[in-house]
């Protein structure tokens, strides 16, 4: 894989910033990484990982010389981000991020940075319930999707950006940053805010035992404390940001939720029956689509 | 390990019934096992993957000769089936099922069985999203929990069946059949309800495509598909027969839902922080507990 960007710079050393390290590293895409975490334990394990050249206390140091800077923080902390090093960016730099959210990292993002700097927003769907600069592993991105939503950039920008997200394993797709945020809200930010209230209730039954609750957690709810174990601070700014699209999400899930409801109460069986078949159908596409395995023991014990 | 059952009569020749097959023949638990199926060709299925001696297409002349007759059909399912076994079940045969309720299948089942006839409530916590004989496996109960609702039967034969359970690798706990399915109703029945909703809600939605939702359904989304492409007939039942407790879980979710829905409406970061890090916890505990993996990537690449 050749050589795409003499300089990447890393603003935030979380589960991403550290996997993109790895994965770039690994596919000798970047000829040298800096990064800046706030937190003097992180830069010290970003280097002694190897994820980085140097490490920064400031973020303005980090992106000096870089021709690519990704902002790898919370959605929340985007525009202060920006706005801190913007004075700062080398000209004809590429300025993306990974926060999963478009629209309002657009509106945080975009005013502070200087003319000739390329900015393509970026998502890769890829993560863990993990944080922090050791939680992250050069494959997170392999087999998985980067929507990039560029609304105009430089053509040769963004193909080279889209090399980089090739090189380190994903597809990479472009779209409207109000569709990203829109079909996000269907297929993440509504199913964890789901997942994190399950969680949440099942902590709250006086009647079950927290020790019950784990012990006999095989059966579905596993899968949900799985989900709503994600970084309670990235998530926060999730759902802040992208407001409009899961509020709309979640009125329509509860609205199908009382009708399923209203069968069990009276005794609707063929009703359960014909909607629990229709979803069983959408699980084959994501097979077949390769975003998952068939793997009869979910996948968890190692087969070849 | 030591043979528990001279012969053994699966009713049912699915996901649950194969696995155990599997099971016992591995740790050597049972001399003789028979089955049955109504269909023909999963009869021939069993047949041919060695996992009965005998199939039959009569549940009678299945149990004949039994001294452990295994229930496992839907929940809905157990009533009829027990009615057609009772009079053909041998003195001191020990009856039991793998029903993911206990109260309707003890009302269902119990009037049927003569005197002399042990029967012990089970359920097994494991399965998977598959269904039929090919989809068993012999390590389905390995460190999983199967739970039974004993209500005074017979102490030697309660043994000897949690022995059985032992032997397929499973632990064994017994509790009241009403704890039981409010236990299940908060870890399984409605956190299934929920992911059956969500899959439905994506599926409806029009400007998100089907095609759409497969592609990125890498975060959240993709662990609700799972759940939710469980047995329709199966969950159907479930949700029948353990009413009372499935609904009052969902009264209480909807609330806690609203409840943040509203922090959203509201920007309440505060609230939405406080609330993600709570169940961050509860992961933590059930990794504890080893019910599930730690594994950076969800388990689903082999590791040695």
């Amino acid at each position: 894989m050749a050589q795409l960007y003499r300089r990447v710079a890393l603003i935030g050393l979380g589960l991403i910033a550290s996997s993109m390290a790895l994965a770039m590293r690994r596919a000798g895409l970047a000829a040298q990484i800096t990064g800046h975490a706030p937190s003097a334990q992180t830069r010290e394990a970003a280097l002694e990982l190897g994820l980085v050249d140097t490490a920064h206390d400031s973020s303005a140091a980090a992106v000096a010389g870089a021709d690519l800077v990704v902002l790898c923080v919370p959605v929340g902390a985007m525009g202060p981000v920006a706005e801190a090093i913007g004075p700062h960016l080398a000209p004809g730099a590429t300025v993306t991020d990974v926060g999963s959210v478009k629209q309002a990292v657009i509106a945080a993002v975009a005013p502070h940075l200087p003319e000739g700097v390329h900015f393509i927003p970026g998502h890769p769907l890829a993560g863990t319930e993990h944080s922090g600069p050791r939680a992250g592993f050069a494959e997170l991105f392999e087999n998985r999707w980067c929507l990039l939503t560029p609304e105009g950039a430089d053509r040769d920008a963004v193909e080279r950006l889209r090399a980089l997200w090739e090189g380190m394993g994903a597809h990479v797709e472009q779209m409207d940053a109000a569709h990203h945020d829109l079909v996000l809200a269907v297929t993440s930010h509504a199913p964890h805010l789901i997942a994190y209230t399950m969680v949440g209730v099942a902590d709250d039954l006086r009647r079950v035992t927290d020790s019950e609750i784990i012990k006999y957690s095989a059966a579905g709810f596993r899968d949900f404390t799985r989900i709503a174990a994600s970084d309670p601070t990235m998530w926060r700014d999730v759902f802040l940001t992208n407001r409009e699209a899961t509020l709309e999400i979640l009125g329509r899930f509860t609205e199908e939720l009382f009708a399923l409801q209203r069968a069990i109460r009276t005794g609707d069986g063929e009703h359960l029956h014909a909607y629990f078949t229709r979803t069983r159908a959408i699980r084959r596409g994501i097979i077949e689509a390769g975003q998952d395995t068939d793997a009869p023991d979910f996948g968890r014990v190692p087969r070849r």
